[in-house]
């Protein structure tokens, strides 16, 4: 890439936008920081006692983390060649909705609570990694589970009607007394199991309430099976497919070793090309 | 498909049975819905303070729901060449089932809360999806569970084994000062522990009921590899011969290994193209 | 197998030792009914309010499967051709195992609940099993289980020592207030929250135990993955290896279907001997 | 290996650091037993009943282990060809770590617990199955978990930014009155569900906030898919890369695919012998 004189417009564009020159990554490194502090002052300012010890601490921080990521915003906006379509762009809305809630604040209390939807922003720091491996394992994974999504739906549908007839039978079977108020309790409670979470707050206290929750546990330690297997299946032949697409141009033999140089069949030469 | 006059009946049946004309698609998307409020409205009912507040509410959209699925089991009776082969289906007796309570529940109190059976009647909905991927992936998924049956039967026979066994020697330890009050409520507790629900209902006290209980977990937490390994292994078979969809043009038999060139089965030379 | 006039003894052996006559299939599926029946009583025997209502019953049900059990027991080492081999035997033993606590009840009260070890007996009863599949299925899992073990054992060891090290960490950040009384109270809590388990019993409270609790949950439930990971590998190399051993004769290609009577490769015709 | 006179350094170097001599062995079977009485003493030790009983006990067995290690930690010093290398390896620093808290207990009370360090001394014990199969399976364990890592890094990362935008939205929707206090104790207890371990500290009490609930445990259970099966797939390469242990023999490359006619690597011939 050869050096040309550049507009100072584009070069900020490089530095916000890009991650391949050293300011860029410098730049972008400095925005994570930023974006997990201001999310960890969010998530702290909810503690109670150190809400109380420390106010205006909290509220200078905040306005402090608004006005930098309003600057930012409104850089991103000069300098973008198309500002309107990087507005409405997902990150665009991402980083419109990072500020907007410390200024409603002013409004409406409690507000600023929303200003947690600042992690989505990492999603943007993702760009560092580039250049490294990380892409490469992230769409491994993403294929996969894009493959195995109308199965999983499938299973999860039949898992909803069950659960919806189980929590049904559990809610006349146990009954107001032990917890299981009514029908949605009850689903609730049998999805609490099937999902082996078992939180306890509500737990069957009849025989015969016991003995189908039982079921249900053996039900839902079982079916975890069905999702594990369906990507599991899945994420075999993307890995396959993925790491290993070389023909042997001569016995057009598939199934080489990732860094192959020779067919295994035949001898014949690989061009390494596509590694 | 060439249109000819037909009879009231028959189109009925078209509309009514079927999904593949524009009316019976539309017929079953309103059925679906139906069936969803319906299912919401039960549930709804129980919960106390809904209850109290919308009593009349809650009655006639009862009723209302009745009356409309009586209608449509009527109407599947009269538009069906055999009626009794209907009513006497899987799905013509969960029709009926779906109706029953309300009438009964004039004389029975509480016998409404059995409409939710009416969320069976969701099956039929999935021939919507017939003329999708929907169906395949269905049985990709039905083939490699009930290839595992077996082999998961052998498994949960032994690990019923073990829960009687566990279940009794954690009677014996904590005794019913610890909620073990009894041999069956022990493996119950025991079937909570090794699918790691964990309600914590109850949970062991003494050193030695602690230590046992440590070991269930432990057994629970590396046996639920058992029956993940046979799904995955079933799936990923079935997988394969799914998608592999060669025909052998001699004999029709289908489930060749990838790359054959002669039919397993009568050895029949295959025009391997496409692979 | 053309039939010999037989004595009593070896007629006994038939019936009581084997499943392969009509009669011996019958007295299995009794034993079978009999052992249910027992270890059923055993524990219903242990709810307090049904002990107290029923208690000759149950007195009387626990000596009459006893005697019966006995006179079983009798016959046994009777029409056994090597008595002293079968009293010694894994069966054996668990046979007598089953009969002696109700003679030990007379003197020591509550002994009789060791009588559920007559559940083992159910392992007997596999033999009626033995012409049908299941043996089949039972091998493929013992046999990837037996593959797995060592590797499991190295896993299991790491995770103990996490385990310990873990729990003591636990044990100086939350301390006894929080229910962390001691090291090996602290190490029960670390297996209970590892294996997803969480009774609940005992929970951190502090910030920095919560923060370390997270971490230990993070750490379950990716390690799951481990066990889950090396069974499937087994579990799919031994279905593989027993599914699939056939050789094509003349050109030595594996991998054939397992119903195959041409080789997929060369079309010679395979002989169907093994399967 | 011919034996020659040797200096009691080297003798002495042999015993303690190796395992390939009978007293070599004897040294570590002898080490495993006291480190595993000295973990159990310190475990032991925090149980107030015990300590309160058998404090002067505990204050002997602490001081003869840790006097017994120093002895052993001098030795290792003295018989080690390099001791510098040795005290700042890794072992060597457990070594020292694992006789210092004792010492420091003179002055600062409670030090002592961090004598459960000692546990890590145990992995130096792996060399005792230096010899057998495990050193084999370890490798293929820990080679498949390291290939997988960036993967299940990519999963932790997406998992924790979901955990937190979770773990806020619960927060405003249930309020600290349902013991969602703050959003750091909302992030712990999505945690807590998404795990599927549920202690039930916390646990929902609104409509809202446990249709939300179901979401994440629905979640949790179905994504514990994804990590399984990168281990799943990378466990079943790295076994069948190890099982196959073919090695040209003109560059000693290994890893060749199953029925390799020629090196991948440089072109060779392989003599297809082993398959």
């Amino acid at each position: 890439m050869k050096k040309r004189p550049i507009s100072l417009r584009s070069k900020l564009y490089r530095i916000i936008f890009e991650a391949e020159t050293t300011s860029g990554r410098l730049f972008d490194i400095l925005l994570l920081v930023l974006i997990l502090a201001s999310v960890t002052v969010v998530a702290l300012e909810t503690v109670v006692y150190l809400r109380r010890s420390h106010l205006a601490l909290f509220y200078k921080l905040e306005w402090a983390f608004t006005i930098l990521f309003t600057i930012e915003y409104l850089l991103r906006i000069y300098s973008s060649p198309k500002p309107l379509k990087y507005i409405f762009s997902f990150f665009g809305l991402v980083d419109l909705i990072s500020i907007i809630p410390t200024y409603i604040s002013l409004f409406i209390v409690g507000a600023q609570y929303l200003l947690v939807v600042r992690v989505l922003r990492l999603l943007r720091i993702a760009r560092i990694f580039k250049l490294t491996h990380f892409i490469n394992e992230g769409q491994v994974l993403s294929r996969a589970l894009k493959a195995s999504l109308t199965k999983i739906f499938v299973f999860l549908g039949t898992v909803l009607l069950a659960v919806v007839i189980i929590g049904s039978l559990m809610y006349m079977v146990e009954g107001a007394a032990s917890g299981f108020t009514s029908i949605p309790k009850s689903i609730y409670w049998t999805i609490v199991t099937l999902t082996t979470v078992g939180y306890g707050d509500i737990a069957p206290v009849t025989p015969l309430g016991q003995i189908l929750a039982s079921c249900v546990m053996i039900l839902g330690y079982g079916i975890i099976a069905v999702p594990t297997g369906i990507v599991t299946v899945e994420m075999s032949k993307t890995d396959r497919s993925m790491t290993n697409t070389k023909v042997c141009p001569n016995c057009h033999k598939e199934g080489h070793v990732p860094n192959a140089s020779f067919c295994y069949n035949c001898g014949w030469e690989l061009n390494n090309h596509n590694l």
